[in-house]
């Protein structure tokens, strides 16, 4: 066999499309969208739309399916604002998908329909794969143009455009592109004594333990904020960082990069503010907790989040 | 030698911190920022200050030497805008180091100032270091407080707090953090026939070639869009991305994330609206293209460009 320098000793070729959210396969077409586009997609037979109230997205429901995708005319009940309407891209078979907030509050939708937030949707598997992560690249963008009504630079109203992937304020012409938040998270581990470092945050449920992670600050590389947040949050210093996956994380519009990191040292001082608790875990331990058969009852995140995918293949690695 | 997930055969082992930009050492602490650090910070003597006017870093000249330090009473001049003071972090010594956006504009500024931009301050060499990669953090902060003055919900006055690290609306209480907006630049390689691809926008100089480059967008993992960004500008099908090296990027706040692609394909569809040209390049010329010996007269991104580490790693990789 020829030297490849792609090939790799993970336990999968792309750790990335093994985690919830990621499979979404929408043609984007990023490079021509305006606002022809939107219009036309929004007239085009066929063209199926999701709708989100505040940060949820409406499903329908007829007490055995849950349905997420509208028609237009079935959006009349809920008050869209088409103005903010976004064009999220195509799917193979040409079809545009399309997201759209709607005006009327979740408490008042009627009984055939459910709301629920991203996190629902995918710890409930009330939608999977594809029709998943489209709803989270819906949600992502639905959040941000909400968040942006207004210019941040003069405070005079901002409008739409591109079918949601650009905002303009009408006074001073200020542009502004969608935003997505890179968030490190990290299993540092300690080769020698064959160990994974994780914590419990304040609000995680009871016997839960996963990766630290953090924001990437401006200014800063992914490897020394990756450092940095270990540091910070364990008292842990790490030498190499070895990049292994990445996740779209729509609460509300983070893209999570996943990160091992070589342990140089051993002893944990904690930050009492940030973590509840944080300790060293054997292979054998971290296993039964990803198994759900630890005797400790401690568990780790659900299968589809990036720290369990970290845990599981740090378990699973070829060594 | 024992066997560790962290031993790669890449030709560094961390090529981040090669690039420009990444060798701030500020301890950031960036789990105690308050409003009594920023306070304490300004009055502790011997704290330096980097002023910015808008987009760009003022440095004190006397003739020969070129300064961005400022003790507090040397900003009087300058019109600094303390409410917006931004803490970045504390030197090895214990000693603050800030960033204040003045009131003064550029071409105001007294003959013994020179304002500079962060590209000029890297390509000319005005900083090197530690000092270029604190300008960084400094020149990303001011731009994302100044562009976001206003509330995006509400339209009304927001106020900076825990030295710039966070913005509250006076008004709805909606709060913001900064912004960093992640970049994936991609060398993509036919290994077979031993070639990468580089294109041209339409703004470079004459004659120079670089890596495709594009923001991950809300909804994709950090794969998906290296795959996207290619096929849409150059018609080339990806299989496996490798991750290489990141880079802190301050036009305004960028991190980019810098890519190997596996070429599945070899017929360029080049998308005009975009690129002057793409071409493959053979590791021949992209090495005197680096070295600005190509007989073509092409070149590259200077060095510390997170596009040249790419071509040159690929360029040295043992294969």
């Amino acid at each position: 066999m020829t030297y490849s320098m792609f090939s790799s000793d993970a336990p999968h070729p792309e750790a990335s499309s093994l985690t919830a959210f990621s499979a979404n396969q929408l043609d984007r077409q990023a490079e021509h969208r305006d606002e022809e586009a939107v219009e036309k997609a929004l007239n085009t037979e066929g063209t199926h739309i999701l709708a989100f109230t505040e940060e949820r997205l409406v499903l329908k429901h007829d007490g055995q399916v849950l349905d997420p995708l509208f028609a237009r005319y079935e959006l009349k009940d809920l008050d869209p604002d088409w103005d903010e309407a976004v064009l999220l891209g195509y799917r193979p078979n040409g079809e545009p998908r399309l997201a759209v907030p709607v005006r009327i509050a979740a408490d008042d939708l009627a009984s055939h329909y459910k709301p629920a937030d991203m996190r629902s949707l995918w710890r409930e598997l009330l939608l999977e794969g594809e029709i998943l992560g489209e709803a989270a690249q819906g949600a992502a963008l639905v959040r941000w143009n909400r968040d942006n009504r207004f210019c941040g630079r003069c405070g005079a109203k901002m409008e739409s455009r591109i079918g949601g992937y650009k905002r303009v304020c009408a006074a001073c012409e200020h542009t502004i592109f969608p935003r997505t938040d890179p968030v490190v998270i990290m299993l540092a581990i300690d080769e020698e004594r064959d160990l994974c470092l994780l914590g419990r945050s304040h609000h995680f449920a009871p016997g839960m333990y996963s990766c630290l992670a953090g924001f990437v600050e401006p200014g800063e590389t992914m490897e020394n904020a990756v450092r940095r947040e270990t540091l910070e949050e364990s008292g842990i210093r790490l030498g190499r960082i070895r990049y292994h996956a990445s996740q779209p994380w729509p609460m509300p519009h983070s893209l999570m990069i996943g990160c091992y990191g070589e342990a140089k040292s051993s002893e944990i001082h904690l930050d009492a503010a940030e973590l509840d608790d944080c300790r060293w875990f054997s292979r054998e331990e971290t296993l039964a907790m990803l198994e759900r058969t630890a005797a400790s009852g401690n568990t780790t995140p659900p299968l589809g989040a990036i720290a369990h995918r970290l845990m599981r293949d740090w378990v699973d690695w070829k060594r």
